[in-house]
């Protein structure tokens, strides 16, 4: 039988029967610090290198003490191309790994980067940050808008959250709660968030925009943009609420416009312009 | 204090210890049939009286043999107005009571029902019928168009199935695999179902749309309406992919039409008449 990468997500109740198996027959065991250090470490004697550490991820090479190898990733949702390397070659040489993820693997997490470097993967899926936020403000998520702030879409992210009534944002280093809410100041959003998702110091806070901006957040952190953090969308059958056009056509009608009459053009002539910009986040 | 309705999701594995708590110490459990004989019935020797189901849930309204009172849903992602007024009698009479749902009952669940009553609630979420689908494939999910075939949204989410690549399709009785193959025939999709979710018949079936109308499946079910099965879109930032405009604009060019030349009028006409017209699914 071909070795596999065994993908656990780990939402911080104990893990399925099957999982536990993938990780004790682990020779290459790949997380976070804090899920290594309770279900690689803590349940194996894996021994991770934190001296090694460097470009992203730390390579233990040796399998001291009889436990698998580990690489300890320094951002939980993002496999770098040495830790990609690693695993496939481990399944290459018939050794069985396992990654572990913080929340569901296949939600923007480690499964994609895997099955685009066509490693064979058996996945199993946890309760996502975003699933956590929501239930801890007893919130339905299914009319929420996600997005996922790393890297380059950080300014597409706020600009949904500028955009539309209720966004989870996933956040990422360098784009966190306090980079969100410096984007939003001034806009009339309410910022939930929890800090240390998953973690002994795990906390939810309900803050403006300002405060979000001015606050420490210890990782890893999610949060929801709320314009209202009472109301829910209404039950509808579209995840992420309904981005099509408007029934009454795309752009508004003339008495949408008060200010400067006559200087808004005809609805005919801003649909044209619209349609020739075709604004984005 | 305050009792509340714990609402649980339930996706197959043990139930955290807290919501266990919760179960042993509510005086109402509401669920449909499967989690209610497996957790309410099994665990606590709550009685549910099948010969009274009417109208879309059977009320037990004794507590027979010291386990609390059950009803059960014929549709487990709905709350039909009788178990509503029960778990809103319930609370208000200082007696906890417990949904169980199965998957994430936040996600086009019973939550929001709860949620809209104004009932008290505490939320554990679980892994979602499409996370657990997802997963089965190894697909990651995030750029996956999720609709829910539920009442008069089917056709609109028939619609979405025939025009992007990616489709989860969350059905309902009369809304299932079938219903939703009937409508594709003809376009070039795959349909990945899991019949039986979560119970002991459960299996993954990938049939082209003509062999899903065909068959009868076990309820309940979930399908991935994929145009390539072994395709997975781009990493993205936004969930659902992007159905935003593209970049170059928001009506075709000239040159994406070969036939009848000139007959297409100009993209600057065709856009307009787009803005007009509003196409939605």
């Amino acid at each position: 039988m071909t070795a596999t990468v065994t993908v656990i997500g780990v939402d911080g109740d104990d893990l399925p029967a099957t999982a536990l198996k993938a990780l004790a027959d682990a020779r290459l065991v790949v997380g976070g610090r804090s899920v290594l250090s309770r279900w690689a470490a803590a349940t194996l004697g894996a021994r991770s290198d934190g001296a090694a550490r460097s470009g992203g991820s730390s390579v233990d090479g040796s399998s001291r003490g009889g436990g698998p190898r580990t690489i300890e990733l320094t951002v939980p949702a993002e496999l770098p191309g040495a830790a990609l390397d690693a695993l496939a070659a481990s399944v290459e040489a018939g050794e069985p790994a396992v990654v572990l993820a913080s929340g569901d693997p296949g939600y923007f997490g480690v499964l994609r980067a895997l099955r685009e470097r066509s490693v064979p993967t058996v996945c199993w899926p946890a309760v996502s940050y975003l699933q956590r936020i929501a239930a801890m403000i007893q919130r339905p998520w299914d009319d929420i808008t996600v997005v996922a702030m790393r890297g380059r879409a950080f300014r597409k992210a706020v600009n949904v959250c500028r955009a539309r009534p209720a966004v989870g944002a996933l956040t990422a280093p360098g784009a966190g709660p306090a980079e969100l809410g410096a984007g939003l100041v001034g806009w009339r959003r309410t910022l939930v968030v929890v800090q240390d998702v998953g973690g002994p110091h795990e906390e939810l806070s309900i803050v403006d925009p300002a405060e979000a901006a001015a606050r420490a957040w210890r990782e890893p952190t999610i949060v929801l943009s709320l314009a209202d953090l009472d109301r829910v969308g209404p039950a509808g059958w579209l995840a992420g609420g309904e981005p099509v056009p408007p029934a009454d056509g795309w752009a508004l009608g003339q008495d949408a416009f008060t200010h400067r009459e006559g200087m808004g053009g005809s609805p005919e002539l801003r649909a044209l312009a619209l349609a020739r910009l075709a604004p984005r986040p």
